[in-house]
């Protein structure tokens, strides 16, 4: 593995999900990272990957070191050629090559604009690391793409050894236009395992065509809910009305009352959550949802160690 | 020992004192916090207090994440069964649980808001992380007590190996409305040793009874003086007036003069020291205030020892 | 040595250049900095300073604790005998005296206000730290000077192996006024070596004589370039006009043209640069700017090392 910036990185999903619960049984029975620095790069706050990649590092025996960007000061060009008299102090060009001389790994987090399709799916950002970097690039969640998370939530469904799983990505509401790339990203994960996957949102927010192929997408929540083992809701913006919240569906909130309709599956969200919007209270309380939040840890352990042991 | 929040969690302060003074001798005896985490969350800036307590986590062989919420970006819902369709994006349930799901000692500092006496003095957020951690809590400062800073004035106080030392509190003027955490604290925790303790402040501003119980309060500072080993100054604003500033009585600055009053007193003080305002200069350079900011480190590493060792 | 502020701390500028070249090559060698910690005080935002030299320390073995100081809350007092009932909430001889009781190595970054020549240049707050510090205070960058970059700048030229190389420094354009440090360290150390030394500037941007002493002062441009082994590009605000912005010049702009006046000059710059204004994208990208940011990885672990045998 040379980048982690998608399930495109990866040679087998289900491997890197064994070796990561391997791992987590025993977190300390590597120390590959001795002398080796991980570098984290934050565009946007950051507690849980923050905290669960600085974990799986110090784990491995690593040191980490953390940059937060506008908040450190650091105003960045993108646009190659430009004349730079003006608030760009550094171009990303020479802050990414600048930066990578001092670690053995670089994560970055960036968020999409939610302004232009076409701008956030080409994630620029990025690629530019990915392009400027002299060492690997971890994503910590891209404008589109969120691909640790999704490994700890393929980890936690493992945990519960189902076969054949039925996995039931569900649409919930919330106050804000939130990105797509959790969702996106759990689908092209969810599809490399055997379970049999269905997406339930309101109309007008399916996702872009590249990680809803082959995934029957149903409207009517309650018919998705049937018979589920594990119900992953998330809310996101819609992919066609780029950007916009269109209708915030408090209808589409998961409640009791539509858990009873699934084959006692057990919920998930990859948190922060917003309590009583996107689930009621019992719902989240009678959920797996910190055990997917404490799997972020070994997710991200078994990923390094995979890009020390290949790049040592 | 499981969290450490007030002198309550202890057994015995001479005890701890005692080890706390081992470590001091020699702070790389115990490497027991090995591949152990500490994290560290600030809900209000800190200087030493972040320092000390990260210095003693190295000593012991442990790694530290520190998290500044607000900052770093967190906005926190404390209202059990809110309708979470606002401002904030999580609740401190579920933020807490996760966050120690990645340590193994969590450290936390909040501050009174210094409105509602009733708030503060039950110790809310503090509370609700010792309910949702599942790992030790220690405290970094609450609302109303600051255990670290009172261990390491007592590692301080031993160190002077006077026998039944005549120790006086002082009230002292300050610009600000400052919390009652540090003497309230510090009369919780000089109780449980020898010292002959004494408070002197300006009518009105007297401490809650739960700490003042049994310790003479005297409104003439100058007779308090008489004959003290130690003169513990801080300010604080009024317990019976909450969070209002009275009167900044200059006239209770502690000097050169009313030093002399005492038995070769030495002037103690947490800091951050307000100068010719809390203190004349002179008063501080003669001061054994850098010696106490010192024992910060020994307390803490004490502290988290202890911990450590309970919870193996 | 004792501190290192100034190419005045040090014994030989060859010997360091050499050991920190050893350093490079294998910089794991020395474990030295086991059980030791680097304090890090940045009073403005720092990147590369911040990165290389915490992985300097690392490389060490030691444990890094990094304070930003105004963001992470402190406001400072400087005068000596102040009644402190304003803003400022501790004096900087306190805070610095308990800052070093928990480091065994400081390192702090100031910058010049650029209004007063001679407050500047009197380096008041790093010389507040060297007095009120209890452990070696190194500087990170202070008002006036970045000896770190120049001990950089000097192991990269070494490393081109150019005996008696002729090195030009030269002015370049900038939209802002830039403080002095790194063209007066940069000739304070290239000094102690045995380059060819040349300066041009614009008429009105000489530096202080301390630094120019000895060295041609050529204000054509094309003229300076002729046969140089190296360009060190730098802007900076006139010395003569404290802190103005006289007129930016864009005719000093490095181009390829002019870098074809050289003998196959190595471009050098400090790093971040403006591109296309201070030089032009074909100029950096054929320079070695980043292997002389890749130095101050070695540049501080070779004054880290020195620093702790000397305190050891």
């Amino acid at each position: 593995m040379k980048h982690f910036t998608s399930a495109n990185d990866i040679e087998s999903a289900p491997s890197l999900v064994e070796e990561g619960l391997i791992l987590k049984a025993d977190p300390h029975q590597s120390k590959i990272g001795t002398n080796k620095t991980l570098g984290l790069i934050f565009f946007n706050p950051s507690l849980r990957t923050r905290l669960s990649t600085q974990k799986a590092a110090f784990n491995l025996g690593m040191n980490v070191i953390v940059m937060n960007i506008g908040k450190d000061g650091w105003n960045i060009e993108f646009e190659d050629g430009a004349v730079m008299n003006g608030a760009t102090q550094e171009h990303i060009k020479d802050g990414v090559a600048v930066i990578s001389e001092y670690v053995d790994i670089l994560g970055v987090r960036t968020f999409p604009e939610l302004k232009s399709k076409e701008k956030d799916y080409s994630e620029q950002v990025l690629n530019k690391f990915k392009e400027y970097s002299s060492v690997p690039v971890i994503s910590l969640e891209s404008a589109t793409l969120h691909p640790l998370q999704s490994l700890a939530d393929l980890i936690t469904i493992e945990q519960h050894l189902i076969k054949r799983p039925k996995v039931v990505l569900t649409w919930a509401p919330h106050p804000k236009a939130l990105p797509q790339a959790v969702p996106n990203s759990f689908l092209e994960w969810i599809k490399l395992t055997d379970a049999d996957v269905t997406m339930t949102c309101p109309e007008g927010y399916e996702l872009a065509e590249e990680f809803t192929e082959g995934v029957p997408i149903v409207n009517d929540q309650n018919e998705a809910f049937a018979d589920a083992d594990f119900i992953y809701a998330k809310n996101w913006s819609s992919y066609t009305h780029y950007g916009q919240v269109l209708d915030v569906r408090e209808d589409w909130t998961i409640t009791q009352e539509k858990m009873r309709l699934t084959n006692r599956g057990k919920f998930m969200h990859c948190l922060p959550i917003r309590r009583n919007v996107v689930a009621t209270d019992d719902v989240i309380d009678n959920s797996i949802v910190y055990q997917q939040a404490k799997n972020r840890e070994c997710a991200a352990q078994v990923v390094l160690k995979k890009i020390l042991e290949a790049n040592g």
